[in-house]
């Protein structure tokens, strides 16, 4: 598959990369960032996925997210995709709201009209991309992890749980953990999926939870000072369900912070190096 | 003098600021940011001023910079203004480039029309700003030092060799040294202060030390894979006088790094600690 590579800039020792390819998933360009760490001639590294949140393209966290001092440190490749098809002829929201449409999504393959056609995160973000990633850059595929943001926080949950055995780690900063049951995701998930709930539920980490998936353990930061804690992320219910099902959670509460770029670079560098004792292990 | 706070993030267990004031330089309304580490009631802190480059405002460094980290665990407060007067009436360049105008103050007074009433960035940066951040943020005025990037690393040099008493150390990121024999500066200086080549002559760092300036010292990273190193920047200008003056240089130069905040943002932990020692001692 061929990739355009549209910067390279050196740092850290390493380099950051940002390219663009036609997706079959979405059938559209796609254009995500790649960190490659400085590393032996030969070497296969492992590599951590971040998927970002509601408005964000691969920039955001790119730019803002001081990742590259902790990958460099530990030798570890971060992947940060689109959040969404974007493009002529790709249908964003009719309302032109931020929280669904373009920039918004979700990490699901988009069975409803108009959205089916180009509306396939989960495939690209779970199959296609990395495939691409694994043929372009020096990955140890059996070394992956996978952190996200909000709306990439419920990405990285979900995908954690349907694919245990491909992910090492699984980390979260101030995810939606039930998507079903708040405003975002019943939005997001109605208006991809249709109106059956019973199809919503590969999509939300606590249901994936209660209907029997597994993951070996999750890390999860939050800001008590985040303006979309109670109504959008709900940490608490990921944390009834991880308790009944014995999965160990680490849930940290943060105080003063907020949803933005701010509170993620504080605790990127620690989230990086959980991810990387769990790779290396 | 009053202070309007546009927005305040906890970051690395400080408080990363945005404000904006009524400049009696600029005679504009100017936007800055600052960032307060964590620190113990009642304690004063050193403070590190950050000039940055043609086209920037202070959010690029802010977002850009990862610098928080670094004046978290050394107590540096830091802060970052904008390049230039901006806002309705303010004069652009009449052929709207970048390198002139607005986002490219120079960090001079303007003497010629139409730019002598607002460019005034020397005056705001060494003298309106500083006593403004004293009066609002726990400052040890004592302890201060500045560093820059490209056009703002010409205006850490110039400020830390015309007030060697105030600026414990001095720093830069890719500076433009020569302004007055470079492309960039020629074009500015001669824009902002007419054409006599005199009155450059303060504002020019390599003039500065042949007609005497002194500072204690200078860090100086460039990339070898900087754009605008042969042509605009010109570090071995700074090396030659630095020598004959006998001012200690550690002249850098980074290998394969560009011009971009993918570089700056590498080297400012760097920095950083060494403003820091020099500071504490």
């Amino acid at each position: 598959m061929a990739l355009q590579t549209l910067s390279l800039n050196r740092s850290y020792d390493g380099m950051q990369g940002v390219y663009r390819h036609d997706s079959r998933e979405t059938q559209t360009a796609m254009t995500f960032s790649v960190y490659v760490p400085p590393y032996r001639e030969g070497a296969k590294l492992a590599v951590v996925w971040y998927l970002s949140g509601l408005t964000c393209t691969h920039a955001n966290v790119t730019e803002k997210g001081e990742f590259r001092s902790a990958c460099a440190e530990h030798g570890l490749i971060f992947v940060a995709p689109d959040t969404s098809p974007r493009g002529e002829g790709v249908p964003g929201d009719p309302a032109n709201s931020y929280d669904f449409g373009l920039g918004a999504g979700f990490y699901v393959d988009a069975t409803e009209a108009p959205f089916v056609r180009n509306y396939r995160m989960w495939g690209y973000v779970t199959e296609e991309l990395p495939k691409l990633v694994a043929e372009h850059f020096p990955v140890d595929t059996t070394r992956q992890s996978i952190m996200g943001h909000s709306m990439g926080g419920h990405g990285a949950l979900t995908a954690a749980l349907r694919h245990p055995g491909r992910y090492r780690a699984a980390s979260a900063f101030a995810p939606i953990v039930a998507p079903s049951r708040v405003p975002w995701g019943v939005k997001a998930l109605g208006g991809y999926l249709g109106n059956d709930k019973a199809g919503w539920r590969k999509h939300d980490a606590t249901a994936l939870i209660e209907d029997g998936a597994r993951f070996r353990e999750f890390l999860v930061d939050y800001g008590d000072a985040d303006q979309f804690l109670a109504e959008q992320l709900r940490p608490e219910l990921l944390q009834t369900v991880c308790e009944k099902a014995h999965i160990p959670l680490t849930l940290r509460r943060q105080n003063g912070y907020d949803h933005s770029y701010y509170f993620i670079s504080t605790f990127m560098g620690d989230h990086l190096r959980w991810h990387a004792q769990r790779l290396k292990a």
